[in-house]
């Protein structure tokens, strides 16, 4: 099994609607460390396993619709459910959907999975994994 | 597949018994970083896979009844046994069973598992896994 | 010249009046994470710095102050001015005016300075450094 | 599920020959952070995953056969076919048959596996894992 | 006294032609995380100590002069001596430069200096430091 | 100015014999990772603040006199005094030592001083500075 992986970072504002986050219901934010591994059980013509350079600027486009903004307004997270755990799902299954769109050449093989996993602080992550 | 992590370290003193750890076999001492993760393959009513501040509460409650010991004197750890591997393994089981006392709604949904990842120098970790 | 130095963290949101901030400008958020460092040019009788039990209280005890908040209501920040380098000097400054209240023997010595670097991403610092 | 984890780096020039990799068809470098781990089911005699010392330095001497050369004329990437997915693949291969000569009580018990991860910038690695 | 900081990285080929350099006189090449810092006593208009997006995106135009290149050929560097002390200075003038042509309101205040930090692997790196 | 800088770490034991450490009164550990670092106004004759191969290897001579041994039976820190400023100021002093029987084309130029920051923790660190 072989993997790839980059990283990439977005700053955002928040809060929680739901009482269980204490304190965390105030408006606060959050600069998420973002990385991303695609993992195949093969590599692809190229000897790798999906076009980095596509991975990372794709990502990228992705950070550029959360960076500086307040996810309490966005619809993937309705009611202020942006916890670490969605905003992972939500960024991996971006990321899935763009990557099916590449040239046969710049994607990784058949059987291949995503990780998305974001630092939050020195102290805690979360991750979302899927397939592609 | 969704999880979630968070770090702590402790401070300790131990040796080796056995003479195939050379130079350990002397009394020394090694700070533990400490990394666990909780995977399950869904999120629970609040939107993540357990709850954070438990996590991180129960885990310091562990690192208390290590930090600043010798665990040549620990009863987890007979014969001055205890490797990185087996010191991530005692602290996987006390968790386990902390986490089993939570309200079920901030315990991890079925088919959950756990990871203690302890790295003792720039250069070195260990990890012991289990299920939840 | 001794040092010592302790980290912590804070997660905030805030926005910025000037236009030089571009998309900055809307209200996002950051953890920043805090490293502050105290020097002095000899130890004090305990054969420290100083008192790292209390360097770090004092620390958490600011971070309680800012943390899970949005810094555009925050009276050391008038006119949404809360840039890294505004918020090291507010914590420097807070820090300062509680590290002398301190016992005796718990403070640096004369001479002591103090320098407090927030990183906003893992791209981006800034800091700030004053006399004690 | 135990595991064990080492580090080492190496310090390499190559080139690729594919016109899928753009400027890096050019002669550069790269500094490959090597973080290795083996995973087993269980402990061995001694209470580890495996022998870390032997580790090590079998790590040490792959590291070697790379360090301060030019990969562009190293028959295990003809072609100049050097990708990181596939110097990770080619040290896991070598690794792999330096851990099966070791001493029975210095190996990863059966079912093992090994996973070697270069970082070979800030924000990208890639990974190859095979069994043991 | 305040500072701003920020990263990016660069891949190069390079060798020595000085014996004292043993192994590394043959072509090899390096990762160089750079990390530059740019200090001053006060903050300018903007509350910042400069313009943070000025910075890294000239930062990036002189990585861009370096990455994917071959030091050997490069003419700041004549007779093959690019140690990573000498890339620092060169990136540390060139960076200067730039600087010094900024917008009044997008610079640094007067007495305002500047260190280039490259770290060459995980347990090496070199600096310099100069007035802006 | 310019700076080299090199790491590595050592493993010990310890305790405090002063009733202000609390709980560090017990018998614990460390893991020390080790951060040196060399400053010099110029460059020597081979374009490097000092040899950085010497600067490695009599860091680990001195590494190996600490690591795997009890602090409190070592003549340096009397009384039981071995607190992180006091092992910085040690290795410190040892370095100076040993670098000062340097060949004069190793050796630092005039002006040079010397920085050792130890990491306790994560979260914790102190360190001492001296001419050369």
């Amino acid at each position: 099994m072989f993997s790839v992986g980059v990283s990439d970072h977005v700053m955002i504002a928040h809060s929680f609607a739901d009482p269980t986050f204490g304190p965390a219901q105030k408006l606060h934010g959050a600069t998420y460390g973002i990385e991303i591994e695609v993992r195949a059980p093969a590599l692809n013509v190229h000897h790798v396993v999906m076009d980095i350079g596509a991975m990372r600027s794709i990502l990228r486009g992705i950070c550029e619709t959360l960076d500086y903004t307040n996810l309490d307004e966005h619809p993937a997270f309705p009611g202020r459910t942006s916890t670490t755990e969605r905003v992972a799902e939500h960024i991996a299954n971006e990321l899935a959907e763009a990557f099916a769109g590449l040239a046969a050449d710049a994607k990784a093989t058949a059987g291949a999975s995503l990780r998305v996993l974001l630092r939050e602080s020195p102290v805690a992550f979360a991750s979302f994994e899927r397939k592609l």
